[in-house]
């Protein structure tokens, strides 16, 4: 039997997440079987199953790229220093994983993908291995964030005494946010943060009457 | 046949709308069947369908409650004049939701509730019906949104020139990212939010290098 190269495997495998992607993206998780992935990309059962042992590692794999993804855009964002305001990084996070590379998205489009992502939040309540990822990436970025929000305390950007994890949880709920309206919407790009953002840190609270 | 009070009617309403939450909440639409529904709120299969048609039906239906308590939860919030600033406005919201009156959440605590509104979202990619009562209440909650924003800028509160609905938008998709926090990770509580938005309208974009 000859040898496959590396190369040859990694393609094989990505064929066959993007094609369960396509899937569940199009149909969810629940209404699409295994055979429906076969069909999908076009390969065997035994082909498949070489790689994954079956849907619920389709969903695992899927949902960790798409978390590994999003601590990437962030580090990548966040690399610059001293760091962007929140409004251009989460702007920059947003633009990396719903821009017009579709390859990080396994091809799909930025609606799609949206979508995906909210299956994989409704999917992590039922099932403890994608709680155990998801948990471990949310902790990752939590922990990120607020030493971004620390650095804009320390350059004195900053005023309120509030906990700097409270900031960081709720610029990554205004991403999750983003990501809940484009996939049920539509229609929510990455200016909506932007433009947010800038007008919600342009607000004087000594103006409230 | 005695006639039946709209009392007696509406109590039986409730207790099935009720109990079927505490099944999807607890294992997932996809999972739940009318059968698991009947045992659960303890009616036989003929006292639910003259309620409801289907799961779908009482699908439709929860999802309406919970959006109209969204919807509910604003309106008292931003009935006083002048309107509070959005992180106290965003902290009534939420603590109307996820406070202590769990009849608001058919008796389930606030994390679980929180998983049910998750789901209603990704049910919402699948289901035209789910769509449509979304998207108005959305489109909605957008338009009272942005009328908000028109009142903070003119009181001077709001210096950057973005549009009043990219700050609606971005403080709905706060709400909703803590109700995927909150799901996915439990211990989000509505000061995340409060204590969030206080910091970042505290910065000062003067001081950003």
């Amino acid at each position: 039997m000859a040898r496959v190269s590396q190369e040859h495997l990694d393609a094989r495998r990505r064929q066959i997440l993007d094609g369960a992607a396509r899937c569940f993206a199009r149909d969810g998780f629940h209404a699409t079987s295994m055979q429906d992935v076969f069909k999908e990309v076009g390969l065997s059962a035994g082909a498949v199953y070489r790689y994954f042992g079956g849907k619920e590692d389709l969903i695992a794999a899927i949902a960790g790229e798409a978390v590994g993804g999003v601590r990437q855009a962030f580090e990548r964002a966040a690399r610059v220093s001293p760091p962007p305001t929140p409004d251009v990084l989460i702007g920059r996070v947003v633009r990396t994983l719903f821009g017009d590379d579709a390859t990080r998205r396994g091809g799909l489009d930025p609606r799609a993908y949206a979508g995906l992502i909210v299956q994989v939040w409704a999917e992590t309540l039922r099932s403890e291995r994608l709680a155990a990822t998801l948990g471990e990436a949310y902790e990752g970025l939590r922990v990120s964030w607020a030493e971004l929000v620390g650095e804009y305390r320390a350059s004195g950007m900053l005023a309120a005494g509030v906990p700097d994890e409270h900031i960081a949880r709720t610029l990554i709920a205004t991403a999750q946010g983003l990501i809940a309206q484009l996939a049920m919407f539509g229609d929510a790009g990455p200016e909506v943060l932007e433009n947010g953002l800038r007008g919600l840190m342009s607000m004087d609270l000594q103006r409230a009457s």
